[in-house]
């Protein structure tokens, strides 16, 4: 389950723009991969450790720099120095408990948003924050954990296929964008599944189980919530305002990728709505099957504890009871019996009890 | 049932305006009308492929394509090589489930939105998703199934009569247009009804079928609700912001459909504050019920108990009961039990209890 | 019982600008009356068919036509085309089920809403759609049905008493809109009368037919709630916008009309929230009740079940059972059972059950 | 309990500008008071009826005509009269029922709110309409009843000390304003404390009391809600847009002033949240003790009735039942019963049912 | 617990402007601490009382006035008077009930928030309202109590470490509010703590004591609310809106804290959003116990009830019954009663009841 407050506290008390990682530590070393590119023409780098600047001067080319577990501080903050970055930007890549935000610092422009993935076929909701920082030819993208989820983009550099490689950094950075909002549908689609699943498990047999399972299903969609609705946000800065980092060719594409980000809040909330009727029926059923437990035992005991009573009266001991030594007293007593039973049963059949 | 989510996944990792149909594929081979027309003159054709470009040249009268099953990706590809659109236009269409929008690429319109029909009288709500191109003396209308929504605006044409035919190819759109939202109101119509029946079933006799026709209800207007309200912004935008693809005198009757818009949000909100004072209703007709069983379960149970203990005491078999040996015990027993039956009932007259 | 959505689908599939009336079809003819008045004379006519139109030249004096029952097609077609009406408007006048709007023509301004009314003491609320043209010096009135709800200013017209004779067709209007308004003040006053009344009966006996009121006390306020929303943008309108029509004098007073109706809204909103608070107390006082029953049940099944038992056990026949030779058998489990009952009526008191 | 609608339906078919009190009459005479101020002199006399017009004139002193009980029409009207205000002003003077609101008329500003107050410890929240006419160097507040809630004012001016004296009209109609918006927090640290008392309540026994209780608070707090929402807009309004008859100076504290109002507003949706909060505590508490019941019920029913069929099977009269005749046969029985009820504790033990 | 609102009552009457200290009165003087710093050179002086006032004229150093406890009233009132602060300043700094809000008077702007604290590992919430004048070279913060939290940014200037010495008044205003932000996070980790172990609770063992708990929690979240909210709206003016005495450089320092205060704020709402699903949770699984104790009650009352009653008949003393004295009569009624109990278990187990 992912945990919705991050351990923050550890940075309270630092002075503003101090570096700390603020999530969990992953085992392995970052890796910093640099493609440099332009139309025809791809070099690929992968560094595990910076001991000096990139120049990326050449204004013909694209740098590309990804780099994958950001929780190495140095390496970052090395990173920073040598574009320049604001000391707030450094501390917000560090910072893994980021809203959705895109902010204008002229030089640059640095974007934060959320990732979520499935690994495997049952999609235990992996996230992680990525950072962008967009400059004139080169884009700087931060990933919490290793994962291939911009592999296909690599992909498609080093192939030279599609738009990419014709285009520059900002192009480059709506595609990470767009991976992103992608990746949100299958996980959105995932959901979707479960929740029909759970629909029917609903009708077919309410048990505390789906209680617990809506639960869950309700804490992640929250989750997702949080990161898709600032992330329209961003994605409408993006596409609107004038950075004159964003080319109005761009700004097409980063239309469409908005157009999904409101296409994944639409299907969200209806989702949302749909967990809480689901919620609805399933008190509603519990309170049916209440209901029919009942009447079997009013039914149950409603003709029987007049019998009983009826046979006990007549297992009473007094010396002078003079129906018991009639020759039909017993039958006549059991006509009786049976007859109070056929009222009570015409009276619950008239109550449609049954 | 409509599913919610598509599935959007086949798309995920394929670089942006990739062509791929999302969707139920159809049976059918797709079917392309094109109907050219002015004041007095209407030519007609009906082709299954596409060989070559329509010219479209002629200012004098306006061009109607309506293709029918867009599955068949390379006819929808070359048609939009032909008219020149943006790959992410073409990838849209093939996307057979966008959110309703509007896009203005300066030399055409791009409208998507959603049609939602009733075959025969049972309603079972089919939905499919309706593309607009509106080019300066042109439409073409991309929809994803085989269906007959078109045919009387076809047959307007035919017949000359209307004002379709005096009109521009914006006047042609907006009758497209507004045959869709009319249909809205023969599925809400219809909802209506549905609800109606529901309510009287409600008051009659709650079973639990009722609550889940109430679910299926909701989720019904859940999916309309989805489609209708981006619409009304794609209606306001077409009607207020200035595309000069759009006339005057058009933008008067897009107005008419926008009301309509509003009018059928309106009808659906109002539906939806219905079926939740519905759920109110069922849930405390349920507890209404419960309490009923309790009462009678109650009444019977504290009337008999306290008799047939007494009927047990005097069934014990100790040697020394005085009582058993009176000679009114019997009948003095019996008074008794018939003066304690008499109080409780005075005791549940008084509580209302029946 | 008002329905909610009207049978448009009649009109599915005309093109736009037809002209079906959709509504109950009256019984009688359509009656159109025509005053023609200035400070000091007031001509009045009554007519019943449309052979002509009228010039309605005369600038300095204000014609109001007042039409009921608009059930016939044919002579609202006719005025429409008198007065040079867009196709729209005259479908929209016949189409008994627009949410109220206004719409300026230049020429003139279309203003269309609905009106409550309460015939005799029990208020059933019977409603109509009611359409103004305003035009420079004249005002057409459309009525669903023949009421009686504008003969107070037709009173005020004749006598000549009042601002309306002084001043022009637009104080008319406003005269027209400040009685629909009012008439809501009775139909909100009469609906708080019944929520007063359902309140009391709440405490009082809180029985089934309390929530079918409360259900039904809600679908009214829904249905009103519909049309003075949407109203009171329309008074927004009128007051604020530039429409050259309305005077600056008048326009003070649509401001006090406007007041009004963000009052009749404020008062359905707290209708609203008085309404989910008498369900919670509903619900609440159902569970009370069930509560009370169990107790009822549970203090005489738990006193009387124990000694019931113990009854039983000395109702056995075994040969060897000491206690039941014992002298002071009878009287010691006499005194058993009264300490077993003293107790659980001191646990009962305990758990402050009764 | 205050009535939400007030009897407006007098007034309905009256021509707009009716002079109708509308409210409670209450017994006395009005009573105005003319108050004539300027630093260091001060004028007052106590006049009931009005036969002359004040002449104001005098712009270096600020004239304060303080009217209570506006039951007396003719009064009011005369006033208006004087002050040459419009006639739908008179109209909502008497009108005690508006909704708060500020209208500038150039010479003049009409405020409308209302006042809430407590008599004596208990505080059943008694409130009127207040009326100010704030015009260049006079003030004129019309009172619903007659009320001490302006007296420390009166008091201020009389003992020429505070800011009043030395400032003008504005600064009056300031101090106004502010003595009835401290007056709000008055009635909200009252409501305060009853929910604090219902809160313990709650936790302690929580009877169908409480649920009245509740239910009345919340009934109160629509009631301010309804009042001060509107009023914020008004004191925003008044400092915000550019009437000359405030000056700048009176601004700062009108802002003040303003974000009293935010703060009232504010706390009252904090009790709206508490009380819903207690609202579900309530009914949680209710199917909590419900539940003990049943489980009471459950464990002494489940226990003795598989007893009592023993104890019965054994009380047969069958003539060849072997058990009876043998020697251990009573002890074996009553052992076994004792193992049955032993296992029985366990199972509800395990189960946590006590 | 916090109170909701304060004692304000104390105020109603007086005149604007009069110097009360709302508040619990604390036992302890009041503490004034002032340091003088600029890069390099750091005075630091703590005086507590008020002979003189400050000269605060040189332009080059930051002059930092840190009050604590501000019940002394003549303290604040004569710092006031030194600094020639807005009477209503003075008012609100006392009044410690306020909202969340900046003022701009021109020569200073006067912020007004609220700070939380966890006192040791159990965090009772602790709350006091902080006042800040930030003038052109210097910063008064008055704080409630005594407390320890700006300590940090004290010991950062003493030691001549971070930003803040080198820079102006208004990064020790960012850098004060950045620090209780910060401590936000802290409370809502706490937060966040106690709400996933009351998850874990709500599955284990939904006690009444847990509802209690939620109730809690969620009294704690709408009191931070209520501060958080307009403290967004606070920064962001400050980082926004144009006054003077905020540097360029500084806007970028308060962004930031505006996108924590963000972050803090979407937290809460997700709070609210599953506190609000624990409640469900907490609802349904009372009546998921419901129905299991029913059950068993239904279960073993429905097997032994007709047994009892078949036991009880052959216990009655009729002379003739004949069964009595069949040889194989008894064996016969204990096989017929076991017939019936497979047949319930066996009914009981088709229903899925165990």
């Amino acid at each position: 389950m992912t945990r919705i407050v991050k351990k923050r506290s550890v940075k309270a008390g630092l002075p503003p723009g101090s570096l700390v990682y603020v999530g969990d530590k992953g085992a392995g070393k970052a890796k910093v991969t640099v493609v440099e590119y332009r139309e025809g023409s791809v070099r690929e780098a992968s560094i595990s450790e910076l001991t000096e600047c990139f120049p990326c001067s050449d204004a013909s080319t694209v740098t590309w720099i990804d780099v994958t577990s950001v929780h190495q501080v140095e390496l970052v903050a090395k990173l920073g120095e040598c574009f320049g970055l604001h000391p707030l930007v450094v501390e917000d890549i560090l910072n893994t408990d980021q809203r959705p935000k895109v902010e204008d610092f002229g030089e640059y422009l640095y974007i934060v948003f959320r990732a979520f993935s499935c690994n495997g076929g049952h999609c235990p909701m992996e996230t992680e924050q990525i950072s962008l920082i967009l400059g004139q030819n080169f884009v700087i993208s931060f990933q919490e954990k290793e994962s291939t989820v911009f592999n296909e983009i690599l992909e498609r550099i080093r192939t030279g296929k599609g738009r990419t490689v014709k285009s520059g950094a900002d192009y480059l950075a709506y595609s990470l964008l767009d991976t992103i909002v992608d990746n949100y549908f299958i996980v959105l689609e995932h959901l979707g599944e479960r929740m029909e699943a759970l629909e029917d498990a609903l009708v077919a047999n309410p048990a505390a189980k789906t209680l617990r399972e809506i639960h869950l299903l309700k804490r992640d969609l929250i989750s997702i919530r949080r990161s898709v609705w600032p992330l329209r946000e961003v994605l409408n800065n993006l596409q609107r305002e004038g950075s004159t980092l964003v080319t109005e060719t761009t700004r097409v594409y980063l239309r469409d990728v908005y157009d999904h980000a409101i296409h994944a809040i639409d299907t969200l909330e209806t989702f949302r709505d749909m967990i809480s009727g689901m919620l609805d029926i399933y008190l509603s059923s519990a309170s049916n099957r209440l209901n029919e437990v009942m009447k079997v035992l009013t039914i149950i005991a409603t003709i029987f504890i007049p019998l009983t009573f009826i046979a006990g009266v007549y297992g009473m001991n007094f010396r002078y009871m003079p129906e018991l030594k009639w020759r039909w007293g017993y039958p006549a007593v059991l006509l009786i019996m049976t007859v109070i039973s056929a009222y009570m049963l015409y009276f619950f059949k008239k109550k449609k009890w049954f």
